[in-house]
């Protein structure tokens, strides 16, 4: 795979808890892609943690034309991202894509959201 | 139509609920275009699903010397932007622009806000 | 003046309301300069509105090796900027500094923020 | 120290009070650092204020294929960084680093964030 694409992701966290009902109100750490081209994309995501070797690789296909917008708290092959936890993420794909960073967080009574355009790395 | 610029945003999200009263408290999502040329830029965006082909060109003129914030929650030719829905966005200029993405969201009892600024894409 | 560094905002609006107490937790858009080199910063704003011509320059310096945190709310020479009103901003300066944009929303009765760095424009 | 990653943070502020319990909760300031390299990353972080001589260095290490989420609540040598006060950051390393800002302010009952990608500074 010849990584076009190469986005970082410095600040990552899943709030252990929620307020609120429904899957669209439950903290979430999200990264949203954008594919606009006509080709499909591979998009592969590896975790980064304090205190451990990386994690992944997350592989994922977001088709031509298409945005997703991935939840961190549903990643679970390899494995599961634990919650109330440091991380960061690297996002490569073989074809062009737009990364954004979003983060919803329910634990006290009134939500918060925080988002960024993710860092277009070329290392 | 040659886009001088093109920008992305790759989050997207109009939340279905609000609270608070008038349309400055109403959820919406934005995009911020600053046309500080001394041409009127003709603005197209594209907009982006998960599970759909795009939606668009949605058409806007934005003076020179003046900025519009425009709610993706006001788009309704060729069509409307579904509430509770993934979505991205691609915008392109034909003259020089900036373009900033802006959420507010008051489905819970306090607002919450994001924004950043968009990706300048030149793909 | 020739413009090294020069700085675009998309977004800008000031909450023409607040709760809580104090300068601090007044509803503000904020513009955060810094300099992190050894001659003085001579910057010029421009504000940009959906429906008349530029106003400013409003003009500040941020001595060598300083920040600051200046607020459009307090902006008076040549003109106040108005409330609840879209606005955009161009940040201009002889020296290179960086720019930040932040909003402290209290309208609601849980502040709301958000952030992003400026576009580094160079049109 | 030959400085391959330097980057900027112009905002800067530790909110003063806090509400919730914890840690997870207490209102704080983050620079989040990725080294997603193979090589130790020593990082160098100098605080910028509005009206004395910038603070630091403070030093951290980064280690391969890490990422550390540093409170600028935590900075505690050569100096602390006072709370209520506007500062500003310089974040150098001598390999690759990605570098996030993020804050978590609890003052009010709910809490509110923040979060940009930093300037990739060249200056």
């Amino acid at each position: 795979m010849k990584a076009i694409g190469r986005w970082a992701i410095a600040e990552g966290y899943i709030p252990g808890k929620s307020t609120g009902s429904g899957r669209e109100l439950t903290s979430h750490e999200t990264v949203c892609v954008l594919n606009m081209g006509d080709t499909d994309a591979r998009v592969e995501i590896a975790v980064y943690f304090s205190d451990r070797e990386p994690a992944g690789p997350f592989t994922f296909t977001v088709p031509a034309r298409r945005t997703q917008h991935i939840r961190f708290n549903d990643f679970c092959d390899p494995e599961k991202i634990p919650v109330n936890t440091d991380f960061a993420s690297v996002i490569t794909s073989d074809v062009p894509i737009v990364v954004q960073h979003t983060r919803l967080d329910s634990r006290q009574e009134a939500l918060a959201l925080l988002s960024t355009i993710a860092f277009p790395s070329n290392y």
